[in-house]
């Protein structure tokens, strides 16, 4: 799966990454990786089900994957935390 | 899959869920449905990686679907509102 085809998902409204998710799929695209991390998981379930469910009905959730990221952490002082991550693939 | 076997994850401390999870496991459940919705979800993928790499090795993620619910809101009086819906199912 390319780099460029992923969509990531930030505090931006949700919205925002529907409309990347649409304007890729029109451009051709056949497989999306929609990406995020801790709080914006949830945000990416949201994304994908307005996207298959509003705008592009013929697009299905191929793939789901979890897993966990190290990040060094700002609040705790530079020490390494655990973050959860998600990746929908979108295929049409 | 029996809903007994269903940990719906809320507003508690994570390691409240992960708990959960251990002691059905641990009382021979061969697998559990992890569920959440809304702001939720990443607290499900949270508690799931939380088992999966700190407790439990042996237990895997079988599947993960994703969804919608149709809520009544009670912020916007009574009117139906849309809310993602996350299934991961954990099995050892």
């Amino acid at each position: 799966m390319s780099e460029a085809n992923s969509v990531l998902i930030g505090r931006k409204p949700v919205m925002n990454y529907v409309l990347a998710c649409i304007t890729l799929f029109h451009s051709g695209v056949e497989e999306i990786n929609v990406k995020a991390r801790g709080r914006a998981i949830s945000h990416a379930v949201d994304v994908v089900e307005v996207v298959r469910r509003r705008f592009l009905p013929d697009v299905k959730v191929k793939a789901i994957g979890i897993g966990t990221d190290k990040i060094v952490s700002r609040e705790e002082g530079g020490s390494l935390t655990n973050v959860s991550t998600i990746e929908i693939v979108l295929g049409q």
